[in-house]
């Protein structure tokens, strides 16, 4: 079994494993009493291929004494959300599996609130009863936080999609914790704006469920993390009280910065109900590079040549091992693009002008081929060769699934060692893995 | 009096007002108990020219029972201390009154730790002891927090001015949290990168009070807030406990984000001892535009067009009106580089390439003339003709102080509401105040 401390609740993807032979998990701090949402933890694997049913004994958190949920409230759910109290078990099942389907919940109430009134009379009442509620977003982590562990009421975001306002001068966007993150970018390019976050899960992951869990994702590099993005946050506490931070100014220093606690903080300190967000403008030009590097030392001093030569134009710099690129060509008939090597980079550079960015581009690539940094290369421009090329990044985690039982990891390290981690995994696990890959983001400073 | 509400309390500069019969003060909640670091507050006026000295009797807080130092005390504090616990007067009287003159203390002692370990161990004697303490950085506030209120010990940082690590890969510069702005940016610059926040007071003024209270300045536009880019706080709590956050991860999701509450708490929940900071990469080539507008409004659709136009390598846009101009004429001597106009502009741009920098500030200042957004205008490059042209806007604070007793309130607001602000304050008082001027940044999106 692999030990790792603490830091790996949720950060950056670096680690995947699939193994044909799991049997261990991951151990983290059951919930705090109150709210019981859903924070990572081992419990019972879900029915796959070739996975042993068993997880160890001592595993498996304890139920807390919550109440179970009687015909009462189920009266009272739905007269407060008339047609949008599910206890169907079909339509239950896709929100008691996770997108990995590593880990089953086994609840038999799914409420989905339109407005934070409806979420604080939910929360109100659960508290009242002792009832354990689930917050649940587009549910695609990785890490069976999305799912309840037992019998835990679902509280999903999935009806709480408006836009509230844009304000194109400020750039500031505020909207419910629903809205899918995918609809938003799409919202905001009419506008002129883009998010100032963007992952792989975007088409089903809600805005509420990135900032609940501090999502970095593949702009982090450039507009940096959600504590400096997200000006505001409204939440509705376990007791139903709502928690009003939703300022939509660029700098706020009236007290305690409270909202920036519930970053992060994966449901523990409530229901995050809307979000305002710092958009940046469009870009008007977006280039992407896929290069080859023969070892992870060049691929460092590739990133540390495009921070220099690039500048403010650099918006993403990810990896990908040649494990992956097996991987992606296998399962999803993904062709590589260049030459065979050890590690591949995506490199995406967004400006505003296409022959100012051009010209850095040949100019930094000139300099990476003739230093011998990088073996071979391809640039692309225009959205559907672009799309094709960041694939090969934001399918990596599809393809695991396809391989076996996943194991992953998100784990953030200083970046000079972040691959050891893999090297020494692969050596310590040896055939008992039947494929260990690394693959993230370099994030460094912002230029 | 001028009314504003607890929004006031520390924001952007945006509104000075020099008045020859001041007479009221800005009222906000007392200190907490525990810690009496400076909170700002309301108290009796420094003896300055033409000032009422008396202030509304109701306006000063009590002093809460806190001890008052005795001779144990201070031999306490010599041991711990010695050589570095002072009580001569004369060297008490620069850290009992702050730098616009406005309110005085009447600390009689003074300490300067060089370590944690003598914070915690001076925290917690006097937590002990029920000793209010006063940290005082640079002593550069200008709203009367930095200094005692009544007989506080004063707890500098000056002597923990020490860089504890730089990491060039990363960018994560951490050091003591005595550390002068201007001491790192030199620093920095040797090993190719800068701070990514600047102020005029970076001559003075301590990167620990800088986090306290989460300044802004001049850098924000383009490098984020101080949410964004404090990777790490260590801090010693009233008790003498020290709070490790010292992560110098870009992304660190492993429990609540506890730094955050530090970053704008100004000394209300502890003493900041050391910070990790992300340091962006030195930029190339650095140009400043000074311009002439005829309107806010054109001001503003000005800030929309460089955002535009200027895109990534925009950095700073900064404002004043000609009032400020008058006071820069009258007090400093300084000219006006261009025609006189109601507003003026000041824009930085940072990037990798000069040329195309150069390239991208032609178009604008093209399409900015032509469609007289914009009357007038210079362009420098270079140190020093870049800096005469910012110390048109980072002299405005020292100009007012000339001027007569100043009150300064930092105000965030809206953009397209912020110099109504001016325009009413300037009907409110009419003849009562001798010059309300307005001057700050517009702090929209990233680019």
């Amino acid at each position: 079994m692999l030990r790792l401390r603490t830091a790996l609740k949720r950060p950056l993807s670096i680690l995947g494993l699939s193994s044909p032979t799991a049997t261990g998990g991951l151990l983290l701090p059951p919930a705090p009493a109150g709210l019981h949402h859903g924070v990572a933890r081992t419990r019972g694997l879900h029915d796959a291929a070739d996975v042993t049913k068993k997880p160890p004994p001592t595993a498996v958190p304890d139920r807390l004494p919550f109440s179970t949920v009687t015909r009462e409230d189920l009266d009272f759910f739905r007269r407060i959300l008339p047609g949008r109290t599910i206890t169907d078990p079909d339509l239950l099942e896709s929100c008691n599996v996770d997108w990995l389907k590593s880990v089953r919940g086994s609840s038999e109430v799914l409420l989905r609130p339109r407005t934070t009134q409806e979420v604080s009379q939910i929360l109100g009442y659960c508290s009242g009863r002792n009832l354990a509620v689930n917050t649940q977003g587009g549910n695609t982590g990785l890490v069976g936080g999305s799912v309840p562990v037992y019998d835990e009421i679902v509280l999903s975001t999935a009806l709480m999609n408006r836009v509230l306002s844009f304000d194109a001068v400020s750039g500031v966007l505020t909207c419910q914790a629903g809205c899918v993150l995918e609809d938003l970018s799409a919202y905001l390019e009419q506008q002129d704006h883009i998010m100032p976050l963007d992952l792989g899960a975007k088409g089903s992951c809600h805005i509420g469920g990135n900032v609940a869990t501090n999502a970095g994702g593949l702009r982090l590099l450039r507009y940096g993390s959600l504590h400096g993005n997200v000006l505001g946050v409204e939440a509705v506490l376990a007791d139903g009280q709502v928690l009003d931070c939703l300022s939509a100014l660029r700098k706020d220093n009236t007290g305690y910065d409270l909202k920036q606690l519930f970053i992060g903080s994966e449901g523990t300190l409530g229901v995050i109900t809307a979000v305002s967000v710092l958009c940046p403008r469009r870009p008007k030009s977006i280039h992407v590079l896929f290069l080859g590097c023969e070892t992870f030392e060049h691929l460092l001093k590739t990133f540390q040549l495009c921070r220099g030569m690039l500048g403010e134009i650099l918006s993403a710099f990810e990896f990908l091992d040649s494990e992956c690129m097996r991987l992606l060509n296998t399962h999803l008939k993904l062709d590589n693009p260049i030459r065979a090597c050890p590690f591949y980079v995506v490199i995406e550079t967004s400006g505003s002008d296409e022959r100012h960015d051009e010209e850095k581009l040949h100019n930094f690539l000139e300099e990476a081929t003739t230093s011998s940094l990088v073996t071979d290369g391809t640039l692309a421009t225009g959205e559907s060769k672009t799309k094709a090329l960041w694939s090969l990044r934001e399918r990596v985690t599809e393809a695991l699934t396809y391989d076996g039982f996943t194991y992953k990891y998100d784990v953030s390290l200083p970046v000079e060692s972040i691959y050891q981690l893999v090297t020494d995994t692969r050596a310590h696990l040896g055939g008992r893995a039947k494929s260990v890959v690394g693959y993230g983001h370099e994030t460094g400073t912002s230029t």
